[in-house]
């Protein structure tokens, strides 16, 4: 049997949900199916993967920081809110900082770097899990196509981030010794970027979803966006944690 | 080390291939990395898979069936080629039929039901691997969003379905007692279809990729292709055929 509850759907129980409902609701799904429950995020924070392994993970999460700033900016292109507009730049310079070096998307590279891996090859994402790809880009579109309520819902798994990031950091110092504290810089920003960022979604999604209708599809937007952090991850576990299942063309980490 | 070899590129060559060239670098890269050769094939094909395992692969291939009407559409609506769109729309005739139950997409929910899956269900897609959707709905925004080369030369794995098709009906039919003639009714139609079909693509992209560049954005179209297939083999081998990785809410095949 699948251990996972059936999603909360107001839609189909014929009524609305109060916000402290809907906030809930929403937080309940998180704890279910946030990736934190995923094997391959225990295997590292465990300390239980090689260094090839976490050069694997950091390759491919990369995508997924690229795709970031497009998701964000996509975002902030279908509303005429300029508070929204506001909010949402906020992102896109804490990823994408002032200056060449600078955000987010830069310290993953720092990560990536001190991880030995070559940086223009993670830049290039040549060498990413296709099914990496697909999932980044399936998040992108989601905000792009979807209502404004989903794209912002959709961003609600940051509510979640502080104890993963946590639990990351501290595991990976523990247990690495080819992780450094320098090298794991990114997440420390994240550690205040993501709450301030979760707290400010999660009000406008309590405000603007009110009907059945509109609760469920928030609702049905965080799973979505649980669906694609879990895929990359169980992506990654069948290519580098079981041997032999490297797709055509991708990384393949040196032998230990 | 990962036993494919890097893909042809005319481009990096600074050079063009000729028609046969180019001809010979498709087909090449086809029979490399083409799907027959993911390991969940051969577990369909050799019968080593339970019934709750073929179910599964039958409900979420259905998410592909269900695209490739969607993404011949979107090709069919970015030309201003009479001859390329007539040729095109025979593809919607073939997998949508001329009435309800007639057509491809209609006859793979025949296999569905033949396996006693709930059709309802498959039709819905709710039960599909969320990592199954992402590389189908990649597949469809490739085509619409790529060159008209690319998305005619994406579709060039046609080319080597025959040869796949052929292994999977008889390893099926002689290795598994829930499998019947009617049920795999959806190969036969496919056995003339897709060489007709891909004889004429490849038509098409021998005649417009001449130069360096377009060549080998051909030859990069199909290796993509052949990465949406073989993603969504990797996610059905990753939860389907080791124990305990299905992910939250996906189809889950009852205990044999």
């Amino acid at each position: 049997m699948n251990p996972f509850p059936p999603i909360p759907d107001p839609q189909a129980e014929g009524r609305s949900y109060s916000p402290d409902e809907l906030d809930n609701a929403l937080r309940r799904l998180g704890e279910q199916r946030y990736h934190v429950h995923h094997p391959f995020h225990r295997l590292l924070h465990a300390g239980e993967l090689t260094k090839g392994q976490v050069q694997a993970w950091a390759l491919n999460r990369y995508c997924y920081q690229a795709a970031i700033p497009r998701k964000d900016a996509a975002l902030i292109a279908r509303t005429d809110d300029p508070e929204l507009r506001r909010e949402w730049r906020r992102r896109l310079v804490d990823h994408d900082g002032d200056a060449p070096g600078d955000g987010g998307l830069a310290r993953w590279l720092k990560l990536a770097e001190g991880l030995d891996l070559d940086v223009a090859a993670v830049r290039s994402q040549e060498l990413a899990l296709p099914a990496t790809r697909f999932a980044c880009e399936a998040y992108v579109r989601f905000v792009a196509e979807r209502s404004l309520l989903e794209a912002v819902a959709s961003s609600l798994t940051e509510l979640f981030s502080p104890s993963i990031i946590s639990q990351r950091v501290s595991g990976m110092l523990a247990n690495y010794d080819f992780v450094s504290e320098a090298t794991l810089a990114y997440f420390n920003a994240r550690l205040t970027q993501a709450p301030r960022d979760a707290d400010w979604a999660l009000d406008y999604v309590k405000q603007h979803a009110r009907t059945p209708e509109t609760q469920t599809a928030a609702i049905r937007a965080l799973k979505f966006k649980c669906d694609v952090l879990w895929a990359m991850l169980d992506a990654l576990h069948h290519a580098y944690v079981a041997p032999g299942h490297v797709p055509p063309g991708a990384f393949e980490p040196e032998a230990a």
